[in-house]
């Protein structure tokens, strides 16, 4: 069978992060960010899910080895964001604030600089169980 | 950054309702609706996702304040949804039987209402872990 | 191997109730219990966990087959609860307010007859995700 | 009303299975499909999402019934694939290596002839609550 | 009825938090603690499980009302809590390392004197989905 | 402080198994074991909760680091039933059913010769969602 299908690896990490938006008076960013702005940062477990999109291997019944998928994600997604402070640890978010819509373009960029051109790849990124974001739209 | 990105904001309610068409007769009723068509009612804790698609803005990183899309939610729809009976109190279902496809539409025709056009909406709505809807079509 | 060891089997129902005491005033209905008071009911899905423990059984490896513990559970309760008004359509709750945890006990006391007595017995009950109840105690 | 909406029936079934490609070296099976090779078979528990896209009929309010989806999926698919080696006890798998993807696709090609033209039709297979799978792309 | 019940409410708070024992030396710390040590802090979404026993009131049905159990987790716990650095934020652990087992600790020592003497308290918070603690044990 | 608290840690295995007493006939076998007797094997994603009681290490504030029981459930249970046949490639199944129960026991009695006496131990395995089990009882 030569069939379009996506994969979906899902991939947790924990980390630190508060949302500030350096330009801004300490009144705007606590008014716009609330609780979310406190200097001291807050944290969450996030939950990554990780879309895979071409056809099914004829040899292997597979779009992608979900293990080679699971191993890339471990390597440039959570050995650089688990147990750390988003702001503070991780590069991409010195001057870009860590909203969840943010984490999940910087996530998209990084896996798909590791993908071959004919797989379409998409980010889906819980923040909580209530508020989560996907990248690009599905 | 500027890309096109979707927020999810999840929030639930409880009703009772009861799956009835008054134009069919008491048997057609039966014989189509099930244990769904029990007078009394029955009830569900409905779990609702609500998508909002559009850019993200550069200055807060969002493309809405899940704060203020769990505010639109409440205001519009858990206030008038949540511990009530769907047939008898709300006023949308006097005369539209709510199952849960009808009852994702009229969640979806409030909130579009209430949201800027530049944002897509798509509402997702499970009646049971096992029985849920999407509308529009994702 | 002969242990003492506890078998859960999960099932659910749907349900509409109303939480009432009919010797109180409206007024004081409506203080207590709120908007679980509405007169035309609310409803959920309830997630019944029934958990029996016993020595396991040389033979079969078995506390209890969960298949006949399932079938119990249908008969007994799912029969006569699920798709119900529990106020209206359920004997026991005739008199008696259909609170979590009067709900859990009627349970118990139907399921305790069915079962031999050497096996125990306890019941836990999900009214939503964030509210549940356990009887007896565990 | 007369919307294009989706209405999503999850049901599971349990399987062992055994990724392998019959064209292949025992050292080349090993090599790619790891422990999934085990020549004794693994198993898992299948979480199957079916979506059944359509417009909402207006005397039923319904696009398609939940309990017609639920008995369709029982009779032909459960029956056939749940408590099952899916290499040995499924027809479809002789050939076929039972990869997530393979059985989606296999899972839709069934389904597919069983539902009227004006319906689309989409799963999305759970293998474990990590990896999972979707055909046709969502 | 007069029987003994549990009820049990969750709630949800997300923190930062670093674990350390500022007896030890860095090295000591490292290598004790690992990533979780990281002194720029991680985070989490914690969920907790408040538990309380007791018997059931016959005018009300309930053993406690969960909308005051919510209520006082809310003042008491979620508005001390959520979103905040619990080494820098949260008094209770300024000389205490934020384990899981602790902040359990912590959590039932602030909502014990807030119950009567009659009901029972039990606290279970999950810091992950797969790492979790009770306490005192259940 | 010095309380004593639960540690639970979770993590989870696939298998084929098969139910089946060689002291009995096919037939007896089918009227009890159902289709969970299938000759060929199903399987199962089996969830497990390893439970470890004791009081909290003043310097560590751990009752347990989970990673030290992570690391013990993987070398002496995971790499041992993980994507195995149950009844052909774990010895102590050779000649004991693998019903929930007995691997609940089983799995107890493995990790109750690694772990020190002061420390209590309990099991819980979901063989699905709705089926699962505990020893010893809670």
């Amino acid at each position: 069978m030569n069939y379009k299908t996506a994969v979906i690896r899902k991939e947790h990490f924990n980390a630190a992060h508060r949302l500030h938006n350096s330009h801004w008076s300490i009144e705007k960013n606590q008014e716009v960010f609330g609780k979310c702005n406190n200097p001291n940062y807050h944290g969450h477990n996030y939950e990554l899910e990780v879309k895979v999109i071409g056809f099914i291997n004829k040899d292997t019944g597979y779009v992608i080895d979900t293990k080679i998928l699971s191993d890339l994600i471990k390597t440039e997604i959570l050995d650089r964001f688990d147990h750390k402070n988003l702001n503070l640890d991780v590069l991409e978010f010195k001057r870009l604030n860590p909203t969840a819509e943010h984490i999940a373009v910087v996530i998209y960029n990084i896996l798909r600089a590791h993908l071959s051109e004919e797989l379409e790849l998409k980010i889906k990124l819980y923040e909580t169980s209530r508020n989560f974001v996907e990248y690009p739209i599905y």
